[in-house]
C-alpha cells in the first residue's frame, strides 16, 4: 500500500477504494454506531483498519464534508455533522444492484404505467378480480347508516368480519375464536406491527433463502439482522434450519407454507412437524404469511392448524382475490397477545380502515365470492401450463411446477443474469422480478420470478425471448 | 430498614414496596436491559440499590418466576427467561393510573357502545359530517375504472389528490409541490413513518405539555425519551422551551399550531419565529400535526408557511371533516426525504389505499363540501357557547375560549380529580378524557378536555353536576 495514491481499482461490486470508505463511513452514521457530533476515526487509523492509504481516506473525508455529512474542524479532525442523515432503508445492509434492490420491484411495479407489463409483479390484471361485486358491495356502502360511513371502527376492527375470516381459518383447520383476529391495513402492515411486538433492534429473524423480497425491506426497517436458510421443494431445508436456529437464536422465522413466495412450493407435513419441533425446542416465534390461501385446490398443511396459533402467528389478507386498492388484511395470534398488537395498533394508525372492512365483509358475504374464487382458480390452472410451455421453449427452466398460484420461479439458461435481463425488459417498458431480490446469499443471480397471470401477453416472451438470445451469443 | 420483613407500605402510587421491585424488574426486560438469559442482579444488591429489605427482593423473585418472567438456578441466581415477553407498549414508561393511560382514553373512545356519551373522544358525530357527499362519491366510485376499484396505488398515491392538497395547503400560505406529498393511512401512520424516519431507538423528542395524549404512545412505541415544555395561550413557554432544547437536543418536536390539542390554543406570530429560530440553532426537527387545520374561521400561522418546509414537515388528515372510517391522511416534506420515506411505506404498508383516496378526492372536489366545512365551523362557534356557559354554572372553567375547533381544556373545581371523575363518569356510560392522559409532567390532575360537539346532551351535565357535587362535600 503506497501513501499517496488514491487507489482507483474496483472491488467486485465495482466500487474504488475510496467510495467503499465513503460507504463505510456513512452506514455508521446511518446506523448511528456514529452519532451526530460524534469524532470519526483518524485518518491514519482508518487507513490501518481498512487497508487502504491515507490519502484514500482524506480524499473520502474531503467528499463526505462536501456533501454535509461530516464537518471539518481544523487542528481537531473530522466530526458527524450535527443534523444526522435521515434513516434510508435503501442504504441499510449491504449495497446492491439497484436492479435487485427489494425496492426497485416494488417501485418499479407500483409505478408502472397502465400500459406497461408487470410479469414481475405479485398480484392478478384488475380483470380477473371480482369488478362487479366490488360495485354492489360500493352500492351497498352507499347505504349503510352513518356511523359506519363517519366513525373511526373498533380498535380489533368490525365484528362480522372476525367472525367469517374465523370460519374461513376453521375450513384451513386453524381455530381462532373472533377475538384472536386484530384487522389490519394488510397483510404488510401485520406482519409490520408484529414486528414492533416481538423484536427488539438488533433481534435475529431467520427467512427462507429465497424469500418474499419485502421481508428483506420489512426487517431493515426494524433494524433486525436478518439470517436465512435455503428453501426446498418441500419447505426449509431442515439440517440448515436445525443448524441456523441453533447458531444464531432467532427471536423470530417468518415464511409462507401453502404457496411460497417466490417458488410456489407447498410446505410438506413432515417438515412442518420439524420446523415446530425445532421452533419449541429453540423457542422460536414463527410468522405464517399465508396471503396467497385461497388460490389453493385443496388445503395444504398449515404450521398453523399444526400449532393451534401457540407459537405460530397467522397472517391473511384480501389483496390478491379481492381487491389491493381496498387495503384490509389480518393477524390471529395466541389471545394473551392481542391487547398488546391492539394498543400498537392505536398508537400507530389509531381508528382501523372502518369502510374498507364493511366492504370486504360485503364482497365476502357475497353469494358469488366463493364462485369467483373458482374461476380464479382454474384461470391459474391454464396459465401455469401454458406460460410454463412458453418459458420452456425460450430455455426458461421452472423449478418446479407449483400446484396452485400465481407465482412461477423459474432458472435462465446458464450464466444469463436475471438483473441484467430485468434491466434491459424494463427499458422496453416490461417489469420483470429478478431472483437476488428475493435471495439473502444473493445466490439467485440466474433466477426470475413470474407472475403468470401476467404474463400471458405475447410480447412478453417476444422481448424476453431477443433480451436471451443477445446475451447467449 | 429491617431485613426479613416484607415492607407493606405504599408509594404515591399506591403500589407496595414489593410491587414496585416487581415493576422495575418488569420494565428492564420489557425495554431489554435486562435480555433473555441475563443474569438478575444479586438479591442482596438489588435490595441495597432500591433501599428494600432483601426479603422484599426475595417475594418480587419468586413472584416472577410463578409468572414465568424470569428462572431460578438454584446455587446459581435468577436469569431472564428465555422467551422474553413481548414489548408491551401499556408498561413502557411510568406506571399511570389506568384512568390517564393515554390508551385508556383511545379504547373507552372507540369501543364505546353507540348509546354511550363521549365528550371526552376527539372526533365529531357522524351526523356533523358530509354523510350525502360520502354516499354520493361511494356511488361514483361504483363505476369507476376496474383498475381503480382492484389495483394498488401508486406508491406517492393519487396524483390528483395529492394536487388538490398542495392547493389547499397554498391557501394557508404552504408552499409545496404534490411530489413533496405523500398519502398516508392517517395522519398518525403519517407520523409513525416519520418517527421512523428520523428517530433511532433512545432518541429525545419534544412535545408540548399538555400535547395530544397518542403522542405519547406513538414515541413510546418508538423507544424514545420524551421531554416537554409547559404549553401558553400563545404556543409553548419559549423560555422553557429554550432551556429544554439546549439542555436535551432533541432530535424532533412533534406539536399543534392551528389549534392545538388539547387546549385550543393557537400559535401567536412571535412564538412561531422564536421556535423556529431556536429550531435553526439547535438543528431541531419539527413535525406540525394539522389535522384540525379545517375548523378554523381565518388561518392562524402556521411553522410550516414560515419556514417553506425546511426544517418543518406538514402533516393532514381527513378523519374529522370527512370521515374516520375512510383512512386517509398525508405528509408533505422537503423533496430530498420524499424519497426515504416512500421506501419506508413501501416496506411497512406496501401500496396505499387507492380506494379510499378516491373515495377522499371525489367529496373533496364535491362543490359542496367548502359549504359544509362553513356550516360545521358555524356549528362549533355556537356549541362552544353553549357549552363554555353550561361548564361554568358547574364550575368548570376553561383554560380559554379557542378561537375555532372542537376543544375545550377546562380546569374542574379546586382539589378534584379529573382521573376519578373521569372513573365515575365512565360508570355510567359517558367516556371523558381526564387532564393527565395529555399531561407527560402529569400536572393536569385538575384538568378535563372536552369536545364540545359531543358534550351537547343534557345528561352529561347532570351526570358531572353531581359527580362534582359528591366530590365537594
Amino acid at each position: 500500500m503506497v501513501d499517496g495514491a488514491i487507489q482507483m481499482t474496483e472491488d467486485a461490486a465495482g466500487r474504488t477504494r475510496m467510495s467503499v470508505v465513503m460507504d463505510t463511513i456513512r452506514q455508521r452514521i446511518a446506523g448511528r454506531s456514529l452519532t451526530p457530533g460524534a469524532k470519526l476515526p483518524s485518518v491514519r487509523g482508518l487507513a490501518l483498519t481498512m487497508k487502504v492509504s491515507t490519502s484514500t481516506v482524506v480524499e473520502a473525508y474531503e467528499r463526505l464534508v462536501a456533501e454535509g455529512a461530516i464537518l471539518s474542524r481544523p487542528g481537531s479532525g473530522f466530526y458527524v455533522a450535527n443534523q444526522a442523515a435521515p434513516f434510508a432503508l435503501a442504504e441499510v445492509g449491504p449495497k446492491l444492484d439497484r436492479a435487485v434492490d427489494p425496492f426497485w420491484i416494488s417501485r418499479q411495479s407500483l409505478e408502472a404505467g397502465d400500459g406497461d407489463l408487470k410479469p414481475g409483479c405479485g398480484w392478478l390484471p384488475p380483470s380477473w378480480l371480482p369488478e362487479d361485486s366490488v360495485r354492489r358491495a360500493l352500492r351497498t356502502l352507499s347505504r349503510a347508516d352513518g356511523s359506519t360511513l363517519a366513525d373511526y371502527g373498533s380498535p380489533l376492527g368490525l365484528p362480522p368480519l372476525r367472525q367469517l375470516i374465523a370460519r374461513r381459518m376453521a375450513e384451513r383447520g386453524i381455530e381462532a375464536s373472533p377475538d384472536q383476529i386484530m384487522l389490519t391495513e394488510s397483510g404488510t402492515q401485520a406482519i409490520d406491527l408484529l414486528c414492533r411486538f416481538l423484536l427488539e433492534p438488533g433481534d435475529t429473524v431467520l427467512v427462507d433463502d429465497p424469500c418474499y423480497f419485502n421481508f428483506h425491506a420489512l426487517l431493515r426497517a426494524h433494524r433486525a439482522k436478518i439470517v436465512s436458510v435455503p428453501y426446498t421443494p418441500a419447505g426449509p431445508d431442515i439440517q440448515a434450519f436445525a443448524t441456523t436456529v441453533a447458531e444464531h437464536r432467532p427471536r423470530l422465522y417468518i415464511t409462507n407454507s401453502a404457496i411460497h413466495n417466490p417458488t410456489g412450493a407447498t410446505l410438506s407435513p413432515v417438515v412442518a412437524h420439524r420446523v415446530l419441533k425445532l421452533a419449541d425446542q429453540f423457542d422460536l416465534t414463527i410468522i405464517e404469511d399465508d396471503i396467497f390461501a385461497e388460490f389453493e385446490h385443496t388445503p395444504a398443511p398449515r404450521l398453523a392448524a399444526f400449532d393451534g396459533l401457540d407459537r405460530v402467528i397467522y397472517i391473511g389478507s384480501f389483496s390478491k382475490t379481492l381487491s389491493a386498492s381496498a387495503r384490509c388484511g389480518f393477524v390471529a395470534a395466541k389471545p394473551q397477545w392481542i391487547d398488546g398488537l391492539t394498543d400498537l395498533k392505536i398508537a400507530t394508525s389509531f381508528g382501523g380502515g372502518r369502510m374498507t372492512a364493511e366492504l370486504v365483509l360485503n364482497v365476502l358475504s357475497d353469494g358469488s365470492y366463493r364462485k369467483h374464487l373458482e374461476t380464479i382458480r382454474h384461470r391459474l390452472s391454464l396459465a401455469m401450463s401454458t406460460v410454463c410451455a412458453k418459458l420452456k421453449n425460450l430455455g426458461v427452466t421452472p423449478w418446479l411446477e407449483p400446484q396452485a398460484g400465481m407465482l412461477l420461479w423459474c432458472q435462465l439458461p446458464d450464466g444469463i443474469d436475471a438483473a441484467d435481463v430485468a434491466r434491459a425488459a424494463l427499458e422496453q417498458k416490461i417489469v420483470m422480478a429478478p431472483g437476488n431480490a428475493f435471495s439473502l446469499s444473493q445466490s439467485a443471480t440466474n433466477f426470475m420470478r413470474f407472475n403468470i397471470s401476467q404474463t400471458l401477453d405475447p410480447r412478453i416472451f417476444d422481448v424476453l425471448g431477443n433480451i436471451l438470445k443477445d446475451r447467449r451469443h
